[in-house]
């Protein structure tokens, strides 16, 4: 195998899963489409994700528009922070990342540092694109934001959003008299987004236009522990915590509870999102074995977030790729919008019994002190509403004079009340996937190249319920009444709602290996016998074992085989 | 009922399924995010259209991008074409479109006119916004596409796309591949889509980012008989041909077979995606009393277009409003990118038999040719190649100079060739769908309102496949253990995958009434007959009946009801 990104896209551009966008013009680095099978894939993905985090978690989807008016993006400080550090080469004119061009010489990026320090470092560096050494700069930022403007004459300026999660929170207010004014609650979106990269060159793992899926939970800042948590108490995923990291220890396989209890991971909440984003990655066909949860350190998390993970798989090619970041947001994101938008963004908690408090209460004699201040008699009466009463009176400023207020002027009175509970600012937890990624994750560890009789046979090992194509229908020969058994079969299939493939083209050998090679886990051929005795043969892709059965069980058999719920080594008895 | 557009929207926001985007930063028109239940509702539209499309009509989806480089919009036409005429009031400073203007004041639009004759036009009339009379004015085209920068240094312009469609045009050469170069074929796309509309006033039905699906059929042109048209052979449609709209008579419902035959429709094609159309609309709940299929008059219809029809809903506050687009574009879009990408978008058709065809050739004799032209020898033979040859020789004209070729200098040979196929530029059919105006229309129509024991009854008549909620469950008492037999029911229809609610807040009418409004099509009540018989009752939203079922046979009877295989009445016996 020479590079296993080369190969993976080489078939996924040749068999329709994923190619570059507008090929005939040339493309542009960042954008890909999905192909037929791609899309499919891709559809599959995103409703198992809904299938853990609408149907099992019960957090509703929404949809918002992947354009967002400025205010959006300067409350939540992408207009201001959202950005590279480049340069330009003064000798090809590319543009550079400056972090990328002192990585690439093996410098030390001056994180936190000015522009002209980074301009120092970037001297003494060569060019990534011509090799020659770049000597002086200019050294600026860039918003990685795509702008635009809406309606005619720049009326307005707006931005393609740079993650889902920004509906989620400028909807909260709405969102909680949905939710019937309750915490916790939740609410996802699967959707566009996008990051105006400056020179990307990675592919499917730093594309400029990608799909995120993220749920933004609100929850009670002092109740962290997930309700459900029981249910990845025991689950163990192989993290690599801060700790790990400044020791240089490896990952370790360590179950949720404990991680929870030994200070690790900083709540249930959090514990319970890693458990689950890992469950989620085994489950669409990432490999286990190359699946970590590394801590974010202090100087790279947010100074907001009380914690923060990302889950990483391994390429052999890239490294270890995020592909998942689970954070604890704390009150971040309300609070900037509450700010900036100047409503609040808080839920109201009944205390299950009310509170009783004692309160103090200063209520000024107007009638006494109309006379006696005239047209400042309201302002002094709201500075004593707000004094320390002693038994001489008080003492009050107003505009500057100090004012001796005699006992006689106001009333004091001590109350007993009720307090039935309070208005907090939620915290977020919040899961945020890229979909692009997952799906290389899941083609690159899918893919295999064995030898089999003398032939190179490329698979990609994809779980029947993420493989586009979930059975192919091979009549024998295209006549003798075996192409229609193999119609009605596709036809019957096709009423379960399985994507079955019928191809009636070359030798059989060669159909298994056009299958393999798009990761169909089932092949049915319909031969002679067919027509003796009402059997077929299905075979395996991954073992490439092969087991007669009665076709009118086909459509059953599949139905559990792709569920999961049969083994194909369970039909070979 | 005052205005239903108002009465439905202010549902649709109180209730979760449409509000107006970045509320909290007073939004701008043309954006909304789909809540809760309008996200569900939403998906579940769009999985209709794909179970038409897609699983029935075996096109596959794909996934392009939104940003899509310049020269794709050159090619098609939008850099050039895609814009409206507007002016700016010089009194109050708003932008207009002007043909609005000259609409609102009852003028007549100068359609293809100046802009100086546009300008004479609107200097008589009053702004649409402040009602002063416009006077002299600028006027001039906007492009509605959203445009933007790729990369930094404004390297490469951007546009948001302004359909989905250019993605399965730039994409056919892959496409034809995946299809194994067999015409027909057909690709979907369902996404995001943008028109930067100047001053858009109409809420749902005219937004600046929507959502289209639309269909690409690639088509042998000279084939254009659907191969499944006796589907809809006798499917009737309520058709306001090019003749009825001139002769001004209503809509007229004829059977496809009919049209095609009679040439009201151009091909089997365009009348089964009418047909097709109209099916969907009924399916997702849009009154087929208020749809009809106007055809577009030659003045209105694109030049290349063979045929083109607009599906219409119509509603009291807009009239009748285009929500689908079915067109023949011929071989309009292959062209234009073939003669702007210099590459081929054609399919080869090989024939049946091959053809024999004669060919004759002349040859000329270079032995000859050489000593006689020398140096222009080469072009010589070139011009003898493609001349006419007679008894004498033949006369060519080489730089401008007639020159005598005497025939010992060529050789004339005629052949018997066979031709095994040619390459064709396929037509396309296109039906193109506006899926948020869809939903409106399936809001609107759903929307009664009736008076019920003295009080208003707001209720949502979705069918049951696209009510975001399938069944509410109520126990009659939040305890008692009516509320654990509530929760038990809950979850297994969730494990149906049926989208059940829990309530047990208020009198059971009002729970009721909650869930008639966001159009739940069945709840059950658990009371204390359950502890004692296991039966409940289900209440049908429309007929308002209540029948008692066991409850273990609820998630059955519920599957059937909402599959369509069970009426309540049959429940009742």
């Amino acid at each position: 195998m020479t590079d296993i990104y080369e190969n993976v896209m080489e078939l996924a551009k040749r068999r329709g899963f994923i190619w570059p966008a507008a090929e005939c013009y040339g493309s542009v680095a960042g954008f890909v489409d999905y192909g037929p099978l791609g899309a499919m894939m891709k559809r599959k993905i995103e409703n198992i994700w809904r299938d853990f985090y609408v149907v099992r978690e019960g957090y509703y989807e929404i949809e918002c528009p992947t354009i967002g008016i400025e205010p959006i993006f300067v409350a939540s400080g992408h207009v201001k922070g959202f950005s590279d550090i480049m340069c330009q080469c003064p000798h090809c004119g590319e543009y550079l990342r400056a972090d990328h061009v002192v990585a690439a010489a093996g410098g030390k990026w001056p994180g936190g540092g000015s522009h002209d320090a980074i301009a120092e470092v970037l001297r003494h560096v060569p060019c990534t694109s011509c090799g020659t050494k770049l000597g002086p700069v200019a050294v600026f930022d860039f918003n990685l934001m795509f702008q635009t403007s809406i309606g005619p004459g720049s009326q307005r300026k707006g931005y393609l959003r740079p993650e889902t999660a920004q509906g989620m929170f400028t909807d909260f207010g709405r969102l909680l008299r949905f939710y019937r004014d309750k915490l916790p609650f939740g609410a996802v979106q699967i959707g566009k987004a996008f990051r105006n990269e400056i020179s990307p060159r990675q592919g499917m793992i730093r594309l400029r236009e990608f799909t995120q899926a993220e749920a933004e939970i609100f929850v009670h800042p002092g109740e962290k522990n997930h309700p459900s948590f029981a249910r990845y108490r025991g689950y163990r995923v192989p993290l690599l915590s801060c700790l790990h990291q400044q020791q240089g220890q490896e990952p370790e396989l360590i179950p949720m509870g404990d991680a929870v209890r030994a200070g690790i991971i900083a709540s249930e909440y959090v514990a319970y999102y890693i458990a689950l984003t890992h469950d989620i990655l085994v489950t669409i066909g990432v490999d286990p074995a190359k699946i970590r949860f590394r801590q974010h350190m202090m100087d790279e998390r947010a100074h907001y977030a009380a914690d923060c993970w990302d889950a990483e798989f391994h390429s052999p090619r890239f490294g270890w790729v995020e592909v998942v970041g689970i954070a604890d947001r704390t009150d971040y994101d309300l609070k900037a919008h509450a700010a900036h938008s100047g409503l609040s963004f808080t839920a109201y908690i009944p205390y299950e019994t009310p509170l009783v408090v004692q309160r103090r209460r200063i209520i000024p004699n107007m009638g006494r002190l109309g006379p006696r201040f005239r047209n400042r008699a309201k302002k002094v009466a709201e500075a004593i509403e707000h004094g320390i009463p002693g038994d001489q009176g008080m003492e009050i400023t107003l505009e500057n004079e100090l004012i001796h207020v005699p006992p006689e002027l106001y009333e004091v009175k001590d109350e007993t009340v009720e307090v039935r509970g309070e208005e907090v600012v939620p915290h977020v937890i919040e899961p945020s996937y890229g979909i692009d990624r997952m799906i290389y994750a899941v083609l690159e560890h899918s893919y295999t190249e064995e030898e089999v009789e003398g032939e190179l046979r490329r698979v990609l090992r994809f779980p029947p319920w993420v493989a586009p194509v979930q059975v192919a229908v091979f009549p024998l020969m295209p006549r003798d009444g075996l192409d229609e058994f193999a119609h009605t079969l596709v036809d019957s299939l096709a009423a379960e709602n399985m994507v079955a493939e019928y191809d009636d083209n070359g030798a059989i050998g060669r159909r298994y290996r056009r299958q393999d090679e798009v990761g169909t886990p089932y092949a049915i051929t319909i031969d002679y016998e067919t027509k003796d005795d009402g059997t077929v043969t299905i075979r395996e892709r991954d073992s490439m074992a092969q087991v007669r059965v009665p076709i009118e069980k086909v459509p059953e058999i599949l139905r559990s085989l792709i569920r999961g719920t049969l083994t194909f080594s369970q039909l070979n008895v």
